[in-house]
């Protein structure tokens, strides 16, 4: 099988309903037309509670929806989801649980985060870091080599029109869910929540960001229990400091045979060859460049 | 004089307060030693109001803070700032106002916006571009090399420690000042607060930022009064339709000697010959993927 149908989920570039073409001129004052990601609102209801308007791409709002309220502590691992309904034309989605909840306290003091900040409510972040213990994987480098390879050919929204973050869940050097999304805690959250879906369990895995390994990247990770979080992007000085107080193996600056490993050390096995690793191309350090904000 | 000199604000990558140095490892599993950003807590009042708490790496804190207020609609631009107190202890900034004010209402209902969001309330933004007319400038394709050649060639945490961005307020090809942050909205909201605190006048002005060009970029940068907006990287489908809405110029994906313009295009003189201008190098290249969030 091609390598892109390990994928369960991954970007469909050619929906039309996430991206527009529109026209401009270029240097020279010619005309052009080009593809631009789009950027919709999106309004995200906890039972009969409106939590938070969010702007995204607008695919998987059910998972975009889930995967924001875990993080935000407003729905719990245990909590029983029964119903998402997605109202297309209100750009609406409403997530039903057993329990009843009510955040009006919790919706009123917001703290911003570094780096695509959602209004996280920092402290319960803070205090979710407490008491969460990584299992002792193994991380291969020649897993991370397979990856970032997959990752960078799959055909995506980034590689058709750039301005977008993507987020991959992988378990070994197989890719599973690529998500993309104009803010990159929504591609986060999008992978949460297919995960609480699924029930999939999150020792085993490992996370790719094309974002910086910030506080906020690093609170998440540990949050959703993922042992091992790898960029191509760079580190917050706090993001490393989180990352080893939970023992989070945490990879950056990742670009063809180059990485740099700050926390967690002990689960990276060496074991790939480096001559048989290509130095990143003239082509993805050109489309990097494009992975923005 | 050198070209960096004609800065007013540059930043400073020397600064020991805003990068860490911190161990790890490489790909080959040697012991290695790199500058990571800080990223820390700033309490921002209004008065006697909390209103935010944001993730920054802690320079000019009284410019984050009055700009992060004008652009949430907290601060107007005919209020009088009497004081502003930085706490650096207590990592607490207190902008005072003549006016009384209170924004109890305001801070309940957050929307996020992409790409950095910081709960900014988007129904005030989007009123914000009602009535606005941005003046009739000219804007040279010279000048635009000249500035982007500059603020690549500045020295910065950027090119220290990477995982940051940058966003420079220029007149026509000189840069005045050059903000870093690792949020993109704080390096917007300390220009924002400088050109308050100065009486700058914003109608020959020139915005360039290191991130996308979304809707809320586009919403503070007309907000600002300042007419022409310029990234190195990429658009989003609604940032380009605000930007033609408010007859912004808006040009993105400038790097070397490219670019694209999707709005405002009347303001652009393609006075610059082409081939005096350089395509951009390898190591730019590289270096602009670090550019990320």
């Amino acid at each position: 099988m091609s390598e892109h149908d390990e994928y369960l989920i991954r970007p469909d570039p050619h929906d039309p309903r996430l991206t527009e073409r529109v026209s401009g001129v270029d240097q020279t004052g010619a005309a052009i037309e080009t593809l631009v990601t789009v950027e919709r609102a999106l309004t995200i209801y906890l039972n009969a509670q409106e939590i938070v308007t969010a702007m995204t791409i607008g695919d998987h709002p059910d998972y975009l929806a889930i995967g924001y309220l875990l993080n935000q502590n407003m729905l719990r691992p245990d909590d029983v989801v029964t119903e998402v309904e997605y109202h297309e034309d209100l750009a609406v989605v409403v997530v039903r649980t057993e329990r009843a909840t009510n955040y009006e306290q919790k919706l009123k003091k917001k703290v911003q985060t570094s780096g695509c900040a959602q209004g996280t409510v920092f402290g319960d972040l803070m205090e979710a870091l407490e008491g969460v213990s990584l299992p002792t994987a193994e991380f291969r480098t020649s897993w991370l080599y397979a990856l970032t390879h997959k990752i960078n050919t799959t055909p995506s929204l980034y590689l058709e029109a750039g301005a977008i973050h993507g987020c991959v869940l992988a378990v070994k050097d197989r890719p599973l869910v690529y998500m993309e999304d104009v803010g990159r805690h929504n591609a986060v959250d999008k992978i949460a929540g297919w995960m609480f879906r699924n029930k999939v369990p999150a020792g085993d895995k490992i996370f790719y960001t094309t974002g910086r390994l910030t506080s906020e990247m690093v609170i998440k990770t540990v949050r959703m229990g993922i042992p091992v979080l790898v960029s191509r992007s760079g580190f917050t000085a706090w993001g490393v400091e989180l990352a080893r107080k939970a023992n989070l193996t945490l990879i950056g600056r990742a670009r063809g045979k180059r990485f740099v490993a700050l926390a967690g050390l002990d689960r990276i096995v060496f074991d790939q060859d480096l001559a048989y690793v290509e130095d990143e191309g003239a082509r993805h350090r050109r489309k990097a460049a494009v992975h923005d904000d």
